[in-house]
């Protein structure tokens, strides 16, 4: 287990500040150093010991940092990227935990210049659709995957070392193509928020609303968990993986076609087919996992 | 409270089931006769004291009853109404738990005659994505609703003793027309259990389905939850909620087509508008519940 001296957390949200704790838990880190734009989060995050001080996007902060975890919104890397590139020591690797890859790649290409070779593009696949330092907790990433898209040029020391921080995190990681990881996010969880956000909006938009939403009961309620999550930052992800999210939303379009066909001509025989099929495949899954 | 000397339960899942221990451990019945398709579901409802004894659609079983719980799928409504309509006693009160009203009504007033006027057509919103005996537990109903749709000649006493049935599992009783009944569970359940059987189904259409059932999540886990729940069941819910589903999943389709609209733009602002308009409605939602 490679000890880092010196963590920086740029965006000490559930993501952020769970690496953080996760690490000290893990006494893989000696030092975690905060950046973040809301006071008050900084603040509790102190608080709460996920970080040991507060930095800035600045020389001093970035300077002489082992890891820098770049944890805000898709929509926030670039101005991100493009203050930190001038300021990280020579030695500094980066990552992120962006939820799409291909974008964050070519943001990086074009922003970190000197310091491409240092950052290691990462995803680690856990969440709550809670946000904040107050819901970070060390256990986040235990038994959870982390997905790292390293480029050619990527400095096998660098990659070595996000690796084993995941690691001591009690993730399991997984490389990928950055296109692979895209497409396979849109299926498995862009897809699935966007339909749970969609819900709600109908059922919101009834005139009838308040009578509906009262007799919503356990299946309502964890189908759109998901629907709770960080308007910002899926509005980001949506945009960011467009095409592959377009793609799998009009795949599915076309299998509520079908559907809404199997229903209108009473095929009994056809939707049981379709339900028993996805409880089949659900159920071998979660045998699986 | 009114006590309940006999009750039969037909069709001991986890719907009938845990009607029967809830009344048990609420001290308001004295005898429970469980009748099944299954034999060995039976068994298990006799091993777990949710049934003291095993009877059948016969007049020894229901001449005597008190109340009859039909807790069967609403596809097996049919024969089963057949079957009791000449069997019940003259006092027995009926009522079901079946998913659509309106159907059910029409079969009771084809099917029960004489004793229509003792039907209560009833459906408790409560279940988990279990099935059987052996998912059965008292406290299912604690805290939830329940919708009873008595009709215009339903007796007052048999609406009183389903009520009062109900209100000892900790129920939450409303009355509403059928009709209304079915037009509200089509948007909060009925769709959505179809569309998380349409997302499971599409992932696992998918040529590397495997790789990613392996990258989906919590959220993932959640929306499709209601994906494991029991085919026959909702196939027959589907079926015979026809005309409110479709109208439904048709709103359901112009909504991701606008949707698609939106994101084929890049429109950031409507779809941040979209997700915080829903995850507000959410969370209000969750704050009245």
């Amino acid at each position: 287990m490679a000890r880092i001296e010196k963590l920086v957390v740029v965006g000490v949200g559930l993501i952020g500040g769970s690496f953080a704790l996760a690490l000290k838990e893990a006494g893989a880190v000696s030092r975690v150093v905060g950046v973040g734009r809301g006071a008050q989060n900084i603040r509790r995050a102190l608080e709460l010991k996920i970080i040991d001080a507060a930095g800035a996007l600045d020389a001093p902060t970035l300077g002489d940092a082992d890891l820098v975890l770049l944890a805000v919104p898709v929509g926030q890397m670039q101005p991100v990227m493009h203050s930190i590139a001038p300021l990280l020591g020579v030695k500094t690797a980066v990552t992120d935990t962006g939820s799409t890859k291909q974008d964050v790649v070519e943001l990086a290409r074009r922003e970190l210049k000197g310091s491409l070779s240092r950052f290691v593009p990462g995803h680690p696949i856990a969440g709550t659709e809670k946000s904040g330092a107050g819901a970070a907790f060390a256990r986040l990433y235990h038994g959870r995957k982390v997905v790292l898209t390293p480029l050619k040029k990527s400095d096998p020391g660098a990659v070595a070392l996000v690796r084993s921080a995941w690691e001591s995190c009690g993730a399991d990681v997984f490389e990928m193509k950055p296109k692979e990881h895209d497409a396979v996010l849109a299926t498995v969880s862009h897809l699935p928020h966007v339909l749970a956000y969609a819900l709600v909006d109908q059922v919101a938009r009834h005139k009838n609303a308040q009578q509906l939403f009262s007799y919503a009961a356990g299946g309502f309620r964890d189908f759109t968990r998901i629907a709770s999550s960080h308007p910002e930052m899926w509005r980001d992800i949506c945009l960011a993986n467009r095409e592959a999210l377009l793609a799998e939303l009009k795949r599915y379009g076309k299998g509520l076609e079908k559907l809404r066909s199997v229903l209108e001509r009473g095929d009994a025989k056809a939707l049981q087919a379709l339900f028993s099929g996805a409880r089949e495949a659900r159920e071998r899954w979660l045998k699986d996992t």
